[in-house]
């Protein structure tokens, strides 16, 4: 048959089970190890959170298999199906994760999660796992674009349902199973998505990639087993595409297949925030960083900023570090006054620090329709009447201006060390910068 | 707060924390009791199939808890979450189980597989199950009326998607949660919806009220340890009725709560094949008992059928037994033939037995859009001229015309029989028939 031949469903599965690892080019590679530096800090970083052990108590209630996966950040192990949920859970949790843009999706959260658990079920070494993440990661945005927009605007969580169809994938790969056996796994990856918009604002929302990255893991383990499946649940009658979506565009999930590659669409927060809020952040440290001012002559701070912006993170008085998240006026006033806007810029004492509030009183901010979503401006007016007027369309961490390695490092660090001994963030941070030559995974759980 | 004031989650959720069980009418409770007898023949009459061998591979490929829930059929114990899943398959996998025709949903087998399982390792009594499993129905079945028939028609198996609320009520009333948890788990019941109809005619369909049931399984327990959740996941903004619906109804959750019971509505099949083929049958079997003709003197049966009976079981010539039940044309020949329309009249033997054949070749059918789904004629043309005729529009099996308990019980043995002790069915079946006063369960996986 010719690959033209081929359903959606069919292709992505072929590209899962037939790609070899030799002709994943070098850059492709390492986006997948930044991805997976990306991911490991996040993880960390959030295990401490109250949904992660509500979820792990959760899990454990009737008992689990043998623990053999890392649980990042909590210091013990648990069996690969725990492990995906609750690394799901802590890897989303602090909103901090990557993001496709053009699948909207945060495609580390279910697929490494999946993935880096059944990895370390199996013994696989370092690049088996990066190549099931990347293909993975392939096969979630291939499927996220193809249902996009009309599928996010429905009301769906792409992270937990397109996720899912990757986590399958990714595992499917693990697993190594045929072609048509991986057409299994995404069907049952398909038929389980998880979940609804509703939840935003809950711990739900994390729960999303969480049980979205087991439902990858048990749809590849029946189709291991011989559990079949609809052969076209993406885009068949009745299937993904049709049911959860207005509009299904079958080319995305063809065009360049097997060539271009999804993860160099991926991108990384540099603040710990929701990206709309990153243009405003970035130019308020570029002003505080360069500009000749003392924050007291400052006399308004006016922002000019997407309508999603004030949509999402309206919020003019702020009293705790969540909210804080949510108000454009207080991540302007904290990085103009903090030089930083990292998790401790948005926690309750910042949040309620005089010196930020006095600072945050003075921001005003305009929707302008006209104005892209990575673009904004912000103009400072002195008391003297001077002003100084900055403007970006590419905020750092945006593809076309990505945070470098090193800031990754650094980002890493920062969700790290508050919760694992600076020799154990180090080590980690070496090894997983060399995960493509890593013969085996035990480190990440001995140290993470 | 008045009643009047909730939405439709806390509404539910308040029935299911609050509701006593002395105040279960007692035909209520008497038709859970028969929904419990069906579930249980079809779970044993199920287990030996191929699908759910794999399924409880795959659910413990990674280890499982302690194994103290039971597995009807397989003569062995699984942990809670696995016997959810394996028992959602077994109980569904044959289409033999119950369904609730203005919900369409087959409630049983997500609720009683996520409720069983939950009390057999709580150490419930039989009526902590039974008041569980009502409140699980009740749940259930309203959400799926207040979102039918677009859900279904848009491409939902609600079996799996209102049967993962349903089980998720279920599961937090026999945890004993609050109304405010029994909320946040019903909430991530809705955003666990399981799945897609692209995979009717695969094994995934039964995988769906199986991961329905893990997923109510896990809501309820998240919700226990307090992992919170929107409080408005059914009818709230990107909520279950707004995003898998086009039409959400949400009088259909409020009307009467309390008061009227959803399982009044279930109804059991009397013939092991698709509810749209039940009036032929019944009426062959009739004719069959009470007309005095010899099928040697039958030039034709012609049957006048509703239009879908020959859309999903128009196989004119099948082959195996599978197809024998997507054949309304088999079903009417082996009923003359055979007097019956069990498990074994759609057997490879049956399909192939030459003296059906003959039959099965005179059957002619008309598709009468004016024809209700309950709705059927046959009409018998002897060689000598002669014609019998006969209608119904009340088949054995549908609301109007319920199978006896003394019927259910036959259905039962004719399940269980091949695959247990006659000893043990019989042990069995007395004791289900009394579940109300049973002060253990014990006995379920001693015998099941």
């Amino acid at each position: 048959m010719a690959m033209d031949d081929l359903g959606g469903t069919a292709l992505l599965a072929r590209l899962t089970a037939e790609h070899r690892w030799e002709d994943v080019p070098e850059d492709v590679r390492h986006e997948g190890v930044r991805s997976f530096v990306n991911w490991l800090g996040c993880a960390i970083g959030g295990a401490p959170h109250a949904g992660v052990a509500a979820a792990l108590r959760a899990a454990e209630m009737f008992g689990t298999g043998p623990a053999v996966a890392s649980l990042p950040g909590l210091g013990r192990r648990a069996d690969p199906a725990t492990a995906a949920l609750v690394n799901g859970i802590s890897s989303h949790v602090l909103d901090f994760d990557d993001t496709h843009e053009t699948a909207l999706i945060h495609p580390s959260a279910p697929v490494l999660s999946a993935a880096l658990a059944l990895a370390e079920a199996r013994g696989a070494d370092g690049a088996a796992l990066l190549h099931a993440f990347l293909l993975g990661v392939e096969v979630a945005c291939r499927v996220g674009r193809a249902v996009m927009p009309s599928h996010y605007d429905a009301g769906w969580h792409a992270t937990g349902t397109a996720g899912a169809i990757g986590a399958a994938a990714a595992a499917a790969r693990l697993l190594g199973l045929d072609a048509q056996r991986c057409g299994w796994a995404i069907g049952m990856g398909a038929t389980q998505p998880v979940g609804l918009r509703v939840h935003f604002g809950s711990m739900v929302k994390s729960l999303h990639p969480g049980r979205a990255a087991q439902n990858g893991l048990l749809a590849a383990s029946l189709a291991a087993e011989g559990f079949d499946a609809a052969p076209d649940a993406i885009e068949g009658r009745r299937g993904f595409g049709e049911v959860l979506a207005r509009g299904y565009a079958p080319e995305r999930i063809s065009e360049g297949l097997g060539e271009s590659w999804e993860i160099t669409g991926n991108t990384y927060k540099p603040f710990a925030c929701g990206l709309v809020v990153h243009p405003v952040i970035d130019l308020c440290l570029g002003l505080r960083a360069t500009e000749g001012f003392a924050l007291a002559e400052v006399a308004s701070v006016q922002l000019r900023v997407h309508p999603l912006v004030l949509d999402l993170t309206g919020k003019r008085q702020p009293t705790t570090g969540l909210e804080g998240k949510f108000s454009v006026f207080h991540a302007a006033a904290v990085a103009l006054v903090d030089g930083a806007g990292g998790e401790r810029e948005f926690d309750d004492a910042r949040v309620r620090a005089p010196e930020v509030i006095a600072v945050r009183d003075r921001v005003e901010a305009v929707a302008d329709p006209g104005c892209g979503r990575m673009e904004a401006d912000v103009v400072l007016t002195m008391r003297d009447g001077r002003r100084i007027s900055v403007t970006t369309t590419t905020p750092l961490g945006s593809l076309a201006n990505p945070m470098s390695d090193e800031a990754l490092s650094v980002k890493f660090l920062g969700l790290a060390e508050p919760v694992l001994s600076a020799a154990k963030c180090a080590r980690l941070l070496e090894r997983s910068w060399a995960m493509a030559e890593q013969k085996n995974l035990g480190w990440i759980a001995t140290d993470a």
